[in-house]
């Protein structure tokens, strides 16, 4: 993710930034420049069709559309959006979990008793187990504090972050058995050894589910013959202004549905992802703060 | 569910998907153009209505009404598409609860106790039991580890996911009565149990419960009417060419209501449906990881 | 609820089925054609109004105010059908306490046990009561297995669903009390025992919150001047087809408003309403099974 | 809040009500009126601005924004809805908790005891609070079976609800020290208990916050703006036709500012409030047919 | 957060506020009202443009941009508000965190325990702790009751608010190791003491997430371009009257995205900001009222 400024107008409108849709699209915006310049070379100079050519006309299919058109890129951001914010949730929920895990822990266990170490390494394992499986990765160096056989269980090829939040809830009920925290305590830290199975399922759901294929089919079969035909009747009010006219509205709905793209897997390490390598940082920092 | 890669603009635009509603809408393609044709065939060469025509202002009412129909073909799009985001949460819901079922019992059972055997078998069991509950069959060989007796629970013609939860919930109980798994343990493992079928009866309701009937009837009248009264008026700005522009606007049109009749119902086999056979294969893999 | 398949699109078009708006809108259809003829006849023939007549623009008008009332008939649309959907939640809340319930008390009391009985008549009694407590009758004769007080206490005209939801809470209390059912299953089965009256409070609610007075007189005073001013200036344009214009735009906008009505309370017995009459069956049917 | 039939279309169109935005407005139509009259008289009979004026044309803008102004009382409409019926819902969780506190204290206490008389006057206490409390007003008169030192908490100007909650908060906790009612029962007596401080605190939150300043102000900058420059386009088209025009329009759009400010604040005693007062009745009755 | 009342509208249009975006935009105003005199000057008194020329016909391209950006301003208005109400959201479920704990622990905490003078305290300091962190700040005077090493641990650099329900959670533990709170008590308090670290992280949440940064950049970019290009068309129609219509569509579009991008993190002390100065008194004062 990017840290930026919002109020900064300036800059983020003059410059071109590295995740900018404009440097993603420009190849996109000479194509159809050319385009747009052939069809009014065409229509214009080659067929001179007449003021009163039935083809400026279609003109009033664009505007009925028009309509819908901006209906569904709105559809499609806040679809996408809703999963990018609900991502973000998700790893605020794993935040709070982590906290109260550690914040309950550490008012639980007896100062000084050696599962302290044990929790302050493994509830941040898990956060950093979950950030590389969503981008279908593992990084074995980023995990503290393993056993062997807990470095065996990580390596065997399985789901790692199960692994790892079997790890924990198996070392609770060690201590449950123990006598160290009573049922009552058990009780109480229930919600947050559930809450990591939740998140990471969560968090895969967002993942593996894109918009279904027939929007996504339909949206873009739309966009691209909405713009390709909207140079044939526009050239007869704006004769070659046609083109930067089709290259600016092919930006504004190709925009639209390329942030709707990149932002509705938000895991990964595009320029708009969520920050999840600073977040499970900052997960280990605060809680071995806490415990 | 078709996988898919949302970035490749090149083949969803040219190729034809066996789900895309173009190839669905193709008949009534044929269809639109023969009216459009022969409409404008009435009204330039058989009426030779002039340019004065009243009929020609039919236009003005498609304008109006053009808002309408696009924000209830969005409405409609927006409905759809949270029926099919719920069914996914739902399972995506109950693959959390086998994974935290099978992440507690694991930490919960003394090891090589037998019922462990017994859940990595049954929790699976309640989420293929669910999967073709919901498509109306049933595939015995789908389960494992099944007693006689359970054979025959399943076998009876009664509510299958039901009866699996209703074996998953007596031995959770009986283990509690053999004091393997103590009070607070129990309460720590209720979530889950209810869960099941939670989940079962959210499915359901989405599977069983399809907009209002009036807002159908309603929806697919308006779509008609408007695009049969189309061509009347624009076939004086447009001559011939309104055929592909009538053809053109009842494919967006009616490709919305297509899509949000097939998503809206997200358990069947059908190319945008939810990959519950996917999903039901995973939730036995991972239980059996854990397990 | 009228149970049909969405995707039969030829029957929902030309059939005109009693619950469809065109039928109950049909008098205001005949009225809104006089209306509009009467119009028309006296600016074309009466008054022979010229072409540059002020009132030809008042059309300018409805294009302004167009993108409003479709966006104040979506918003009607919008919270109609969440009520309607929250309805249909909360039964299926319904249900799944109602399995649950069934489900945890099948793996809690002794095979055998009297009090079994009680649940198996007595949680689909509390289904059957909130569905007729909805509709404002009482069919004594849908309960079962009802002692002589109990009949006594749904006789005497205090609230039915909460009575029977007091009856199953005395008697699992009982349990509890008589070590039946131990603290822990006591626990575990509160968060159903407190969703029956939870689930009546919400249909209560639902049945008995229509959208605030001022929106729907100004809503529907808003549709009326709309549509009554239509004519006037469309005459100009559109000559006597003003009619089936202005015909077809109040079908439109008045089905909206009508549908709207009619499914936000959707636990009477209209062609739109829920099913509570099977669900309730449903119910009965299904804890038979699992108890 | 105003009962009434939404199926009664006439008395709606042709009677003012007094709630009605008509009857609140009409000063402002008279005003409008009269500033749509002279601004016409100036153009046409004063200055006699012939029609290729450019002012003329200033229409465009009043088309161009009409999409703004729209979504934009939209979105006004929406939030403040959303606030009325978020009372509504927290009002309803106030009858849920009262009911299934009054439910479980009658199946928890034995037959007779002393506290039932307690809680049947004061759970019903609680909602009177908190309706007088949201209306900044204390009626010591609704209150039933106050101790004298409970009066005097009442009386002493601090928060009352939360007086009331403690009241019932401390009752519970001493009937589980004289081991009245047990450990597991005070657990499943736990989540209604804190539900009363939560509808308060959620009430307290919807009184206390309309929108942001600046939407507010924005808001009505920008529909003043928008109708105070409607007439001097349309004088062209509409002749003093635009007074009729201008009125209706500033009715729409002022009165969907209206009733938002009117809803948004939902415990006052205004037409289109929730009728609290009713359902704090309905309170007392319903707890006292259950305890 | 400005206190007002929404129902005076004369003083709304008139003054000018300091929060007023009509003040923040003014210099652009008048930069806006320069440049679009300088290109009506340029067309229409260097270029002497004919009404012929192609650059009137641009304005087409603003009727079909208008729906778009009409709907993303919308969009943009709509997260940025939800942002700022669930900020309030949580602050009002910090209120009522506050006063059930202090609720609970009244009724369980024997008259007199040295630890109720503790709770007094340390409650509403979470509050205080929160209000400053969010804003970057640290100020030790607004805590009260802290011991020395409790102060210590605020002083650390330490996250604060993470400090100080630490301190809160273990001595809630050692209460009930003490036995003075019983394991029953422990649990119906644990919601409570788990909210805290809950409402810290959901707070961070929306303060460190603004809208996606492609979002942002596109959003500035499209305002900019479609306001610059805007006098280039309309001067044909509208003279030197093209200065204040594009001066007034300016105000409408920048003003939202102005106040989107204020509201959006609601902690600071802007005008439009949460009052949480006035929230964190409110429950110092109620808590001590209660406890």
């Amino acid at each position: 993710m990017i840290n930026y400024n919002p109020k900064d107008w300036f800059t983020f409108i003059f410059r071109i930034h590295k995740a900018d849709t404009v440097k993603k699209l420009f190849p996109m915006f000479i194509a159809m420049a050319i385009y747009s310049a052939v069809i009014a070379w065409l229509e214009l100079e080659v067929f001179r069709l007449s003021e009163k050519d039935h083809i400026r006309n279609i003109t009033a299919m664009h505007g009925l559309l028009g309509f819908v058109i901006s209906l569904l890129l709105v559809f499609r951001t806040n679809t996408a959006y809703d999963r990018w914010w609900e991502g973000r949730r998700q790893w605020g929920a794993l935040v709070n979990t982590s906290r109260n895990l550690a914040l309950k822990l550490q008012a639980m266990l007896p100062a000084g008793h050696p599962s302290r170490q044990f929790f302050r390494a493994m509830i941040p394992n898990f956060a950093f187990a979950l950030k590389d499986h969503l981008r279908g990765e593992i990084h074995e160096h980023s995990f503290e504090g393993l056993s062997p056989e807990e470095k065996a269980a990580v390596r065997s090829g399985k789901h790692v972050p199960n692994q790892v939040a079997g790890i924990i809830m198996a070392k609770v009920n060690e201590l449950y058995r123990q006598q160290v925290i009573t049922g009552d305590q058990l009780i109480t830290i229930n919600a947050q050894l559930e809450s990591l199975a939740d998140v990471c399922g969560a968090c895969e759901r967002i993942k593996n589910t894109p918009i279904p294929f027939s929007y996504s089919v339909f949206l873009k079969k739309f966009i691209f013959f909405y713009v390709m035909t909207l140079p044939m009747g526009y050239v007869f009010g704006l004769g070659y202004l046609v083109i930067p006219m089709v290259v600016f509205i092919f930006y504004v709905l190709a925009s639209l549905e390329l942030i709707a793209e990149e932002i509705e897997d938000p895991f990964g390490k595009d320029a708009n992802d969520l920050p999840t390598d600073v977040m499970s940082g900052n997960i280990r920092k605060h809680v071995q703060e806490i415990l």
